[in-house]
């Protein structure tokens, strides 16, 4: 994009009241921390009972008509599940979409203060709201299969076996999200105290204060036990990076 | 409880279906995952959104009836919020109780298949159903916030400026979630194909399988500007036994 960057547009829905200081409506701040996540939290009404109902899933961001998009251009979310999940029956029965909401949530360190009321979180958490309906389109469909694939592990799909199967294809759903809204929260930086913590000479004495950066990791690749072959390179490249980034966010967070 | 593991019963709302022998209805393992997890995601409906709402909140399991009561026991979810936000507002409007979902995930590991559609993580993830509202029996709510506050790292409470003052106990609601149902789905184990493709010479040549063990791990506690005192063995232990426990569970679950 270049020139400014696309934000979604504040309303009731999305509207950050509580430490609006940390809110974010910027697209690429909030589809990067959609992407960056393993598990998006879904949640949707069924028609059969009062409790919303959050599903785990797996899912990434992107635009089937263009590619090429940028991660702070309009996109669409797209969600992988089994194709007779009760999610992908409400979303192919719905024919303007059913109203979801995706949950993505980092947390990046642990805030420890003087008194326990300011405690808190680094962390970075979105939440999109938007219209989920069933992909029929075939070239739609592998689109976003290689899409979320990749998002576990980058370039993984096209060094699998290819082409898939009619079962395989059968038995995989794609939920296509419209976004309508969003926002994300972000906090980052040390522990804060209140003026009359800070002066109690006592307690400074006495309370650890300042954070614990949290972060998650990968662990050296375990071989199945019909694997025959070393670990690629873009696997080893991807897990150090994952782990130098991962940690060195954790950490640049920390102070403010 | 000793004799036999209690379980939340099958109902129609919390009965999984696909992959059932992932299942899990022990209220012991679910529990557990919901009190190791450091972000829980709570989903609930308001009346002027055709979509539901998900927060990311800090919560933990507990009976302030019975404090002593086993992680295996009926209990309470304990949630921690401003006061005046949304779902505060709700939970005291609702005099049953508001509908809410809850769900609790952790990654284990990356699942690497010589197809792509036989990858699939190494998870541990819950959702439970209940009743939301306020709390306002002050006893009740510092059982709570001490409860919560250990949940971040154990023994901190009385380790932090106590008692509370008039003005944070008034900044901080907790609401109080009487559990109606739950589930697990838990996955462990390596890498699984399907036989057409083990049996495929050449892709076994090309394509490496196995898990990627992933674990959240804690770095160097970095102090505060304002910090006077080493790092308490209380935090030590906890952070050392974090990093030992995750990174061990995610190799354990590597394995069939």
């Amino acid at each position: 994009m270049g020139r400014y960057d696309l934000e979604y547009p504040k309303e009731a829905i999305n509207t950050i009241k509580r430490e609006n200081d940390r809110a974010v409506y910027a697209l690429k701040t909030i589809h990067e921390i959609v992407n960056s996540c393993q598990i998006l939290h879904v949640s949707f009404n069924t028609p059969s009972q009062p409790f919303p109902v959050i599903l785990p899933m797996i899912g990434q961001m992107g635009s089937f008509e263009r590619p090429s998009a940028d991660i702070g251009d309009p996109l669409d979310l797209y969600l992988h599940g089994y194709v007779s999940s009760r999610i992908m029956n409400l979303g192919r029965g719905a024919e303007e979409g059913m109203p979801v909401c995706v949950a993505a949530s980092h947390v990046d360190g642990l805030v420890l203060a003087l008194s326990s009321f300011s405690h808190s979180y680094n962390y970075r958490s979105t939440v999109l709201f938007g219209h989920a309906s069933l992909v029929n389109d075939e070239e739609e469909r592998m689109y976003a299969m290689e899409l979320i694939t990749n998002s576990v592990v980058p370039d993984r799909w096209r060094h699998t076996r290819l082409p898939p199967t009619k079962a395989e294809l059968q038995s995989t759903g794609i939920l296509k999200v419209r976004i309508a809204s969003g926002s994300a929260k972000i906090r980052t930086g040390g522990a804060h105290d209140e003026r009359h913590d800070m002066e109690n000479q006592d307690l400074q004495d006495k309370v650890w204060t300042g954070v614990v950066p949290v972060q998650q990791t990968m662990g050296e690749p375990v071989p199945s036990t019909y694997n025959r072959i070393d670990v690629p390179g873009y696997m080893s490249e991807f897990i150090k990076d994952f782990n130098t980034d991962n940690t060195q966010y954790a950490l640049d967070v920390t102070k403010d």
